[in-house]
């Protein structure tokens, strides 16, 4: 597949999530992905269920189109055809705890000096740098500490976390935007450089209401449920037949949804301004709810739509992959099996570029070394 | 402040959070970032609560460091000095309806005409494609309908959403990876094109084990409030002074965890795999707690921590905001004030790169406008 990473090899030692997701990311824009697994089990994810055919549909719904070999990298053979590969990659992931790299001999300061072009792709619970850079961390354990539980959750209740893996995905997002900007650097520099992503550090990143929320009024927010927190109405409502979302951010919207509802609110002091909204907002939904509940969600959001108001369902991810703007835009694609078939289902390349193709199908998840000869064969062309 | 985005400037139209988000991780990356705002109100955030000094800090958090200049693009003159932008630019970014930029002359199509090296980054509620490309989104509405929210919350109780705005800041960082990918490109081919980021699109790309649970099983999944959904124990236990979170993720750590907490049940048949352990979670909760209860948090993760036991707090921003780790990796930068004084809070850029500086601050976010003079002063330079 062409794209603007055509011609670039990424040899991919990470496992699990952060980094392969990152890879795949700059797979689906065009460059080569060799995993580099570790022998006998490989990346942990090929024994994390959903199984099909034999084989984790987890594993594939992020491996795809990327080829495998597994080596030992404390084996004197297997070093000699990592580092051939090393020769040959423009970049490295790794996700290691920090120090094992190093003790490899293979840490940035060993890289940079032999491979100058090598750019140096980690991602790590914490970083290289800082007193907890040791620790091990799972996506749970930076949801946690990184802010986001303590504003997710209903009201007054106890957190829940984000039931994505975000600890790992945005990491893997800022991994992928470090390693495109050091390709963009390289092509001035002719140099490589190392990139230090923090699985913690992505939290707060994303976090920016909340960091001006509590450095101006001193206080850290809470959790609000299913309701923006300073705007009403912003939340989800129940039709007959399930939750719906209303995003009525302002006077004008509003004025149009009591219209919409046959409401006689827009002019009512209780609900005139946002600030009122919020102030009587328990109030207003059950106001809202009991013309709601009167017929299904598809009526509501079609009449709310057209009268240009924000507003849709609650969709579970089963009814997400049938959704026809998602299909529309082909963010379900079929993971193949070798003999061609649909065999695992994924999720499309969402960053749309006009010249990126942008196929409907990905390539096989590999097998545990399934490209060691064709890898090697590879490496003695030279 | 130089980087590998040194020397490329960025005609930002964008407004409110996906599209600013963006363009600040490209101004972190050294790129010169140029607001284009509607005269009179500028962008929406600048009125969006909490305010300092009369100004919006939720505003300064995203656009610290950008210009502004305010222009109507449907003003014979103002139009003049837009594409006088244009020609200078390298980037533009807008995230208006689908259609608007049409409109006004300013579609991909005529730009890619008279300007072709120029790169188009456009980010919408649900892309320039599909039979909803017309409707308006906002965060909550794609969080709802893209799948998150029916995976977030408490078991057997409403969804809620992610307190982070993750519908506007997914859409960011996969519009930020797109525009990195056509600068790349444009090294090889001298041209620009168009980056198509739908924020809807965005939410499905990060819900792989979702995808994978809900095609092979045929069952989509339900939010499981704090734990994970298939390994136990990884969730959150109560101490003596509040919830932190302990992640053995399997039979290993949890023998390890058995003996820090003096808990003889790794060989209890109830416990002993972590099948066992999922069937019989809330039991094990109970039994752990039991423990746990008995000290504060600080003692049990300390504990925990030296017996390798992946763990941490559940911590709310503020204490985020004061977290040594955070801190040492300058994950809390102040934005300053024309004076140079301290006079907002943000976070850092979590992209730490080895030829990139990490300063601990950042420049003032614009008034509106401000910029103007020294903009058409440069312009004139030619």
């Amino acid at each position: 597949m062409t794209g603007p990473l055509d011609g670039i090899t990424i040899l991919d030692l990470t496992h699990v999530l952060a980094g392969p997701y990152a890879s795949m990311t700059l797979a689906d824009l065009g460059a080569r992905v060799i995993k580099v697994e570790r022998p006998g089990t490989g990346d942990d994810t090929r024994s994390f269920p959903p199984f099909k055919d034999g084989a984790s549909a987890y594993f594939a719904t992020i491996n795809h189109g990327k080829e495998s070999i597994a080596l030992d990298l404390k084996d004197v053979e297997d070093r000699t055809v990592f580092e051939e590969l090393l020769s040959r990659s423009d970049i490295i992931l790794e996700n290691y705890r920090p120090g094992v790299m190093e003790r490899l001999g293979y840490g940035w300061t060993d890289l940079s000096l032999r491979y100058p072009k090598l750019i140096y792709g980690a991602v790590s619970g914490f970083g290289h740098s800082g007193p907890d850079s040791q620790r091990p961390a799972y996506d749970m354990v930076v949801q946690a500490r990184g802010g986001v539980m303590s504003i997710t959750g209903e009201r007054d209740r106890e957190p829940v976390r984000v039931g994505a893996s975000i600890g790992d995905i945005a990491a893997g997002m800022f991994l992928a935007q470090g390693v495109l900007a050091a390709l963009l650097q390289r092509q001035q520099t002719g140099k490589g450089q190392k990139i230090d992503i923090a699985m913690l550090d992505c939290q707060l990143a994303m976090l920016e209401h909340a960091i001006a929320l509590t450095s101006v009024t001193g206080e850290a927010p809470r959790p609000c449920g299913a309701r923006h927190p300073s705007i009403t109405p912003f939340e989800t409502f129940h039709a007959e037949d399930g939750l719906f979302v209303i995003a009525a951010g302002n006077d004008v919207l509003f004025a149009r949804l009591c219209e919409a509802l046959q409401l006689p609110l827009a002019t009512d002091p209780r609900f005139e301004t946002n600030q009122a909204r919020c102030e009587n907002a328990r109030l207003l939904k059950r106001l809202i709810e009991a013309v709601t509940l009167g017929h299904n969600m598809r009526h509501w959001i079609e009449l709310l739509t057209e009268a240009g108001i924000p507003t849709g369902p609650i969709q579970n991810v089963a009814e997400v992959l049938q959704d026809p703007q998602i299909l529309a835009r082909n963010m379900v694609v079929d993971v193949l099996d070798r003999a061609g078939h649909p065999a695992y289902v994924a999720a499309g390349n969402p960053i749309k570029m006009s010249t990126l193709a942008d196929p409907t199908t990905r390539g096989p998840a590999p097998t545990l070394d399934e490209h060691r000869q064709a890898i090697l064969d590879w490496l003695a062309q030279g």
